[in-house]
């Protein structure tokens, strides 16, 4: 699939923004050649002449990849003589397949939990624990001046109710760039919500019942969790890969008997696995579901936090019967204090419209007409472009920091997109208690039982990497490992 | 209770405040004179002189009254004479207290209701439908620089997701207010939702379980029925007058069987009756919930609007267990377009905030801040008291029309605050066929049935008074009488 450029605005952008997509592209080839061990340790690598002769790409795009590279400290210029991989792979393997429990399950969340993280947010110095962007990664001055511009000229709005489907102009903007990806909606087939979640509760109340029976990747979201828990629906956890998403396999069987009643997934760079379904499990996914009728809501929060290539598509591009329910928002991508989201929910809409209209009626006009009008000048693509870059940076990062300071039986999957990724940790160790440890020293992560129902996984962490990282992260990441290190010796010890 | 001023922001913003009162106070009780029938037609208004020496206020104070019934074409100066009563009160009685069915019953909204209402709206020409105030009476400008100041200030406030509680500041300025009514609340018990409908849903999505029981008025705001519909909860209605709201005594016997679970009322000028529940109702109507257990859900959605002397207190002023879910909103009095309500959810705080938490996170922060700086500035009074005067007059107004053009037998109460008011026709009238008649001419109203689970009402409409009223407004109520007259004088030929 081609890669789309919605905004022809500026003179000349079309072909500065292809020069910097082929650096950046590049330059994420060869970071993942060097993560993934392709490129060893100490090799060099090819000249920039031969490179750029090879990808047909200019000098200056290589130069600027090989620059980039030298930034995140992968490779080091040795003075005439050329770059050379400088970073080790230390051979982390990734997790495998989770093997949840077969049965569904009412779901109990600690009731404590919300409380006690609010308590102790302000004594977090390092927050590795809630996926929330630093507020310097979003474009707020330009959204400052759009909103003035815009209440300026339609001071109106402000007394606007709007309408529960949400303002035309930003529906007609978000179904314009959906053609990025072959998403072919007419703007009245969006309804915009108060962020992604409004829209998984409504799309939830639209097609369950309370003690339905829901399916879910194992891990999964711990909002998600909350949400069927004060719903009375039932979670059955289905296997999922760190890197390829829910097993379609385990899917099939487990929707035979009729018994599951929708399906929550996250197809891109799902949180806290960080996976990405191939096109092909979509396709499948889609198919399966639609046969059996049952609705796929499918949370595409992630979807444009990719680090190279083009988007991937979400499984709602192989939708052909509006069986598949699409989430996305611009609160992980624009402005979290603005709160929209959106659903294209197919078959469902008119349901989920009217759920709209009695659970909060509508979305803040003035808000989303300066979303519309960010979206409109092009300036999207532009902001997006660099958050995916500081996300790519911030997480490869944090994963050479788990890398050289967690013990050697770590797991670890490194994601393709987003800014979470989930570590395995030795089967001994136990995080909710390392978590009591870490956060005596300021620092914070998410716990691993937090995200199933049934409480697996209690050697697993995730990790959110939400700002620009420096020395003090890294020195947090090694007292982590020096506190995983302790339980395993202790645990060893004790046998 | 002393009607108490929290800004004293101005220079003798306080006198000039006590003298607007006066008048607009003075003209209030004038108005209700006149409309209940202790002045009559034609009679004279006694002197200016001598009521301001009756009543010890100034001469301008009292000009300024007989101005105002003037302006409403309640009186007439006759030069050289004085000022004579104008309008004759018709003598339309009140509707009786209201005789819904005993039993609770599923609530079925029809599913095509919200999405025929919205496609005819543009066709609307007169809107007497829905309860929405027309932008010019909000104050935009002031607003629109608030935001302006605040974004340009604390640019960050765009990217900061905030919490589920919501703004500290606005929620302190909240807390501020209720002093005026005597509600001591820290900043702490307060909840920032999106506007009072999120507050209605987190608060039975708190207190109840599916297939519960809920006991409402009757009838009912027909948002509310729909919420009931979508938890699969169960609606009890209770006989409610028009004057003073629902029956304690009928809300007695209906919980002695342990069957209501939560109940949801508005005792302060009730959509859609108008009704203002006297404080002895208030106090008895606590006591009772909170012996038996029953959370009382109160929507004090229009309980700044009253015309004329102090705020009614909510029931909440006399809860003492934390049993009374206080919610209200700004959506209603500053900004439509802004989406912010708020509710003070006693002994159930925690679990409504854990909802906000999954339901939509959290409100937007720039608009949460803007509001908490208007209401510290003291422009929330000022433009209350234009807005509360709106109001007042636009029901005055649709008021002396109906009672001009609709049949004699025709009953309404003349409510004491809001912008809504209930119309009871004779027995043989069908609304719902009424509106379609009168949609053809672009009016629109809500038809009775549309208020109750039962759909009792048949022969009931409710009239919404959204902006200030003209010639036009007139026409439509004469209409509309045309058309309720046709209806009875078929049925009559008919028999």
């Amino acid at each position: 699939m081609e890669f789309v450029m919605t905004d022809l605005s500026l003179p000349n952008a079309n072909q500065r923004r292809k020069t910097e997509t082929l650096y950046f592209q590049l330059a994420g080839e060869l970071a993942q050649a060097i993560q993934s061990g392709v490129l060893q340790l100490g090799e060099k690598l090819p000249s920039i002449r031969k490179l750029s002769a090879q990808r047909q790409v200019s000098l200056s795009t290589v130069m600027e990849a090989y620059r980039e590279l030298e930034d995140r400290g992968l490779i080091e210029a040795r003075p005439q003589s050329g770059f050379y991989v400088q970073k080790h792979r230390n051979g982390f393997s990734a997790p495998e397949l989770t093997q949840p429990p077969q049965q569904a399950r009412q779901v109990v969340v600690d009731p404590m939990w919300l409380p006690a993280t609010l308590a102790r947010l302000h004594a977090i110095k390092i927050d590795f624990g809630f996926a929330i962007l630093a507020p310097a990664l979003f474009p707020n001055q330009q959204l400052q001046r759009l909103l003035a511009q815009v209440t300026r000229h339609s001071p109106e709005l402000i007394a606007d109710y709007g309408r529960p489907a949400g303002d035309v102009e930003l529906r007609r903007q978000i179904a314009r760039r959906a053609l990025n990806w072959g998403g072919q909606f007419e703007a009245e087939e969006i309804l915009i919500t108060q962020g992604a979640i409004e829209a998984l509760n409504l799309c939830l109340r639209a097609v369950t019942q309370p003690g339905d029976v829901v399916a879910i990747e194992s891990p999964a979201y711990f909002g998600l969790l909350q949400i069927l828990e004060s719903f009375q629906l039932k979670a059955l956890e289905i296997p999922t890969h760190p890197q390829t998403g829910i097993s379609i396999e385990a899917l099939e069987l487990a929707t035979r008997s009729g018994e599951v009643k929708a399906c929550v997934l996250l197809p891109n760079f799902s949180n806290p696995l960080g996976s990405l379904m191939p096109d092909e499990n979509k396709k499948r996914l889609v198919e399966l579901l639609a046969e059996r009728h049952i609705p796929l809501i499918e949370d595409d929060l992630y979807g444009e936090f990719y680090y190279k290539g083009d988007r991937p598509r979400p499984a709602k591009a192989f939708d052909k019967e509006g069986n598949v329910m699409l989430i996305s928002s611009f609160t992980k991508t624009v402005a979290p204090g603005f709160r929209i989201g959106w659903v294209v929910a197919g078959r469902h809409h008119q349901k989920v419209e009217q759920l709209k209209f009695i659970n909060t009626f509508s979305n803040a006009m003035p808000l989303q007409r300066t979303i519309a009008k960010f979206l409109e000048s092009g300036g999207y693509d532009h902001h997006l472009r660099r958050l995916r870059r500081a996300c790519f940076d911030q997480v490869m990062l944090a994963v050479a920091a788990i890398e050289r300071f967690f013990p050697s039986d770590t797991r670890l999957h490194v994601p393709q997109g987003g800014y979470v990724f989930w570590i395995e940790l030795n089967a001994v160790v136990d995080t909710l208690l390392l978590l009591q440890h870490a956060l005596r020293e300021g620092i914070s992560f998410t716990p691993g039982p937090l995200f199933s129902p049934s409480h697996s996984y209690r050697n697993c962490l995730r990790i959110c990497c939400n700002e620009p990282w420096g020395a003090r992260h890294d020195h947090a990441i090694e007292r982590l490992g020096e506190l995983v290190q302790q339980q395993i010796s202790e645990a060893t010890t004790t046998r």
